[in-house]
């Protein structure tokens, strides 16, 4: 059996590990750099190791009881399978397993409950616990999903730039503020557009909920048309009984004022975060 | 002065040039290849100079003539001046110049008199004459722009698909056929959106319309919001002055019974292809 329980968290902003005894008490937590492990699964293998022997050493744990723990890794990409076996051939625990991002997620805001967690960054995504039945809604990416996220709030708002330059559409501050960051000239926001990542996108996130606060009303009606996507789909899971809401993610917070009362009043912060998340599903798979 | 004035229309389906002479009575056409200037600017050139001698050919005319003649070249990517100057210097005619697809496109669709052209294909615009004066509105390209035009309504569809397939949306004949299409996959959808380019999704398209006049509730959601989008645009134009209005383009005759009735009455079919406008606009300047 098992003595030592692990728990890792890892993405393109970094990789986190946490090691917990049979009792669940966390003994030691370390970090290291990102982990990609669809584009780079050499370097996402060190740095998940790299992050747990920073937490063997915090806990004063030899690595030599490797042999005695078991971990469960979070990943951005866990679904490819290709790339869950390259890391899981290196892992060097006596079990192993590998879970997407979201679901460790899912665990460390809601613990065991039933409900949903909305993920509102760069990207979005819905996932939801029903008993023992996980459903993964959104977050097919910038191009076709990921309703309300940073990235298509930031293409939104740059369409809405385009057609205010054309007096298609009213301009406003935030409008003019935007055209100013490309030089007044629309050529320069064609030119980002034919490369920018969802990252380059969501980068006017902040701004639009900033000027929005202010009044401006090209920000409130990109925030109005994107919340109303992300309503429709919270109304379709609260109607197949979804009574808990958590939000994550950095626009989580800047969101909620802006939903419907009824779908406000199911929200609750979550209890811990998505490490936290691994480290349970960690103990309740090996224990 | 010149003898001859030629008119030509070059662009990324093909090459097309017309001779004619002081009287603008029509003596010859021609064909070629594609001239994508900003891509290929060599192949452009010979492919529009191919264009040019068929033209001649057809005329029986000998090509030493072409310096009596003087030549207005419609191109698509006419505003990126290193392009133009690159066609421009390979040109062997008395005089030529060189102006935008969309010039000759309004100059053939309504001649001399004002009026808007709007132009609904993979891409959109709207070209508005006011006198003298030439104005253009949208057109800046698939992410952010060409709002109604065949690209963005395809990526409208395949939202609405990955929607109904998470149960958010309501499926319809047309969201099955899309699913099926893919594998009923959606990592297949995704894949696909990577890399697609604007004519990728284009292609759906001609089914959307197909499925709505069958009325598919997607098909006809998808294409009212695009025709809300455009419908816009000329509400404005028209605000300005607008009273004649020629649809162009592979999805103008689809779209056109879609447009709000007002609209409509103030549709007039095109005078004459956009080669007859270069050819027109050869005569104007240089006769």
């Amino acid at each position: 059996m098992s003595q030592f329980f692990i728990g890792i968290d890892g993405g393109g902003t970094g990789s986190r590990a946490v090691v917990a005894d049979q009792n669940g008490i966390v003994l030691g937590r370390g970090t290291s750099g990102a982990a990609n492990i669809v584009t780079d699964p050499e370097q996402s293998t060190r740095h998940i190791l790299e992050a747990v022997e920073a937490a063997f050493k915090a806990a004063q744990l030899d690595i030599s009881l490797y042999a005695q723990s078991t971990a469960i890794l979070g990943l951005a990409g866990a679904n490819i399978a290709s790339a869950r076996d390259a890391i899981l051939a290196n892992m060097p625990f006596a079990h192993s397993d590998i879970v997407s991002d979201g679901l460790i997620a899912l665990q460390g805001a809601l613990g065991d409950q039933d409900g949903t967690v909305v993920i509102l960054g760069t990207g979005s995504a819905y996932i939801t616990r029903t008993g023992d039945h996980i459903s993964w809604r959104g977050g097919w990416g910038f191009q076709l999903s990921d309703l309300g996220s940073g990235a298509r709030l930031g293409r939104s708002l740059l369409q809405e730039v385009l057609l205010s330059y054309d007096r298609i559409a009213p301009s406003s501050p935030l409008t003019e503020h935007v055209m100013a960051q490309f030089g007044n000239e629309p050529a320069q926001l064609v030119e980002f557009s034919k490369t920018a990542r969802p990252s380059a996108y969501a980068a006017f996130a902040p701004d639009i909920f900033n000027y929005a606060d202010q009044g401006d009303p090209v920000a409130l009606s990109v925030i109005q048309q994107a919340t109303g996507d992300i309503a429709q789909t919270l109304r379709v899971l609260i109607a197949e009984g979804t009574n808990k809401i958590s939000m994550l993610g950095g626009l989580a917070p800047l969101y909620q004022k802006y939903l419907p009362a009824e779908q406000q009043a199911l929200i609750v912060p979550p209890q811990a975060e998505a490490l936290d998340g691994a480290l349970q599903l960690a103990l309740k798979k090996f224990r």
